[in-house]
């Protein structure tokens, strides 16, 4: 498949990919929907005439909104019909749009000249923890090593709600937390800035089409409602939340910011990657059970860049793929007592370790817990995040002849601020 | 104060109240705010050009919306000038709308004839674990007599995010619903109805003026964020509850359904209802410390009724007065990391008991994890709910010559439906 847009081939946005964002330019500050092409975005604000099949016809209006919801509600039928309307526009032997110039001019913009916002409206914003390497280390350094998981944790997808305010876009700098922390076990705790700031590789997925309280989502209908997927850091507090999250979960240590990557790629495109699930023991009850394959081969990266360097290290390599619940798993579980979903929840998967030392989703793993600090190139060492450390998440799919790129999922740790009482 | 508009001297929405709600009537299902006055509602969309003060002159669009998170925005003096202007206009001797036969009739509406809708879209909802006496049951209960409370619960207000999709209004059905619990201990789980379905008496408040990320809210300032309270039944899965909530907190058993009051009671109307703030050792950091009164006597109380019985019973009398945390401790710890707060946000109080045995707010601790079934005047007994039992929560302060009440927050527990898988 060709386009008449022209791009390297191994460009995180082929034709095969168009992924949906929101975005806005300097002279038009209202955000609009786009689809990521090569460099360049299609605007589809300019182009929602085109979409004249059964299902979008008399529903254009939603690529005329300043965020997804809208369309992600439409439902897989819509889903699938937008995506063939696109990649029809923009293939190579389409005249429609290639040949006139002056739709063209309105319709592209280039990505350089965007400001990304987020994809959509997030109602409600989940987080599970679904890694069975990530929850093993976890339990096996701050609890026993024969009894790391927790007996619940094969049973069902463990998961929380999360805080969806400071879910934010890739780019936007974090700071430093103040709060509360344990310095000396037994002691009264202490106040001031986090001293284990980290973070955790993550996917997520959007929901797309709702149900209704009351009215669990099954197995077999699970994938209808699952729109597609971002790149997420789930920034942590390590010292805040020890301390915090017994017996409630994670709160302040979590609510300080979450970094989304602006491109949402739609589980249709992630299709040729779809691969075994996580072999899954014991046998799930049936309500969580499905044969159908339903994993992606999805490479991940974790890279931290030092202040005023232009040094990068690769501190992670981890795969989507390592997850032991399927994501439809965690999206049946979650409504199972009758939970309502709407169109831009945001589900995270919690954070993503391989088994190998270096496919570690955290500096948490990394360094395991501090006792075994990480080398950068730039000759500086990390067991948790300093001051100024960029981290860039990247993810994709690698084709034969194209990847399916997820773009990048960044952001800058600041100093903590004064606080002004 | 006297209103042109009669009501009994002890009705909940007297002249020194005036809550705010969001309802629509039949012939007109578009819902609108409003303003309670005895059995009345004041349609403020049909008298928002009434508001000629200088913090609303130029933003009475507010009062035209179909929730109230805009009015929540403006802030405490717009909330300030608003109740002023309102109960001006209601007021016995003002003739600007007493006399206006045709404005009056397009201003009122018979609470009776109302539907009422969720006051504000709430963009996220937390709950806090804030009563000492629930605390402490609980840990009694589950772990131990000397060390019922967590180390963390006299340095911080306990909380986590919860669901915001699944708060519903007041008169909406719960459906008991279908989980995994561990039956018997070591044994694996099994799937089916909950058994032990539970009430949580809690109050909420909403949020008005957001913060940005990043930027905690100060404890001197935190009161003008509050923009006012209602009622809440944090319903609650107890057999659900306990085998999910290890390590990550409440899930899957608290979102199946909460229900809030609809009539929005503003802190305002509260004022002379404050009292001492509940005694607090150790002393709160300095972050957390006020030494201003902001506690609030509020009498509660929880009714059930069986099923196609007209025979209630009050099984609980408590008082908000009984909270450890003040909600301004409770806005403040919540954003000490950053976290950022908007118009509409709730924030519940977690389950308030008192320390009397007929004062505790869940039937876990009136039956005492059901060792000590209560006795109905129907002359059944409960341990939990049963399957048809509504469940109906009351709030009122009590003045000298007036009360202000909080209207009901009510709900009927519905049998499980039968799973479509």
């Amino acid at each position: 498949m060709k386009s008449f847009i022209k791009y390297p081939k191994y460009s995180d946005f082929p034709i095969e990919n168009l992924p949906y964002g929101v975005f806005s330019i300097e002279s038009d500050t209202v955000p609009k929907i786009g689809v990521a092409i090569g460099d360049l975005i299609l605007n589809l604000n300019e182009i929602s005439h085109l979409f004249q099949g059964p299902q979008l016809k008399k529903k254009q209006y939603v690529f005329k909104e300043s965020s997804l919801n809208a369309f992600m509600g439409l439902g897989q039928p819509a889903w699938k019909e937008a995506r063939e309307t696109i990649q029809k526009l923009l293939s190579e032997n389409e005249p429609l749009l290639r040949d006139n110039a002056q739709l063209r001019e309105k319709a592209f913009v280039p990505q350089s000249k965007a400001t990304m916002h987020l994809p959509a409206k997030i109602g409600d914003y989940t987080d599970f923890y679904s890694s069975i390497h990530h929850a093993t280390n976890v339990g096996v350094m701050f609890r026993d090593k024969n009894n790391a998981l927790m007996p619940n944790w094969k049973y069902l997808p463990v998961g929380y709600h999360g805080r969806a305010s400071s879910v934010v876009i890739s780019g936007t700098p974090i700071y430093r937390p103040h709060g509360q922390t344990l310095a000396i076990e037994g002691a009264p705790p202490v106040f001031g800035p986090c001293k284990l700031m980290d973070f955790e590789l993550e996917m997520a997925f959007f929901v797309g089409t709702p149900n209704n309280l009351g009215e669990p989502i099954s197995i077999s209908n699970a994938h209808k409602h699952i729109f597609g997927f971002v790149i997420m850091n789930d920034w942590s507090a390590r010292d805040i939340q020890k301390w915090e999250y017994v017996p409630l979960g994670p709160f302040t240590a979590k609510n300080l910011g979450t970094t989304i990557s602006p491109w949402v790629v739609t589980t249709l495109a992630l299709e040729p990657f779809i691969c075994e699930n996580f072999p899954q023991d014991p046998e799930p009850f049936p309500y969580l059970k499905h044969s159908d394959k339903f994993n992606f081969d999805i490479n991940l990266q974790v890279d931290i860049t030092p202040k005023d360097s232009n040094v990068s290290t690769t501190v992670c390599r981890s795969n989507f793929k390592y997850l032991y619940w399927t994501v439809k798993q965690q999206l049946v579980h979650h409504t199972i007592t009758g939970c309502n979903v709407n169109p831009g929840d945001l589900m995270g998967s919690g954070t993503i370790s391989g088994d190998a030392s270096d496919s570690f989703g955290s500096l948490l793993e990394l360094s395991w817990k501090g006792t075994k600090p990480i080398s950068l190139n730039d000759g500086t060492q990390r067991k948790f995040l300093q001051d100024g450390d960029t981290v860039t998440m990247r993810a994709f799919c690698e084709g034969d002849d194209y990847n399916i790129g997820f773009g990048v999922c960044a952001g800058q740790l600041l100093p903590a601020k004064k606080l002004a009482f």
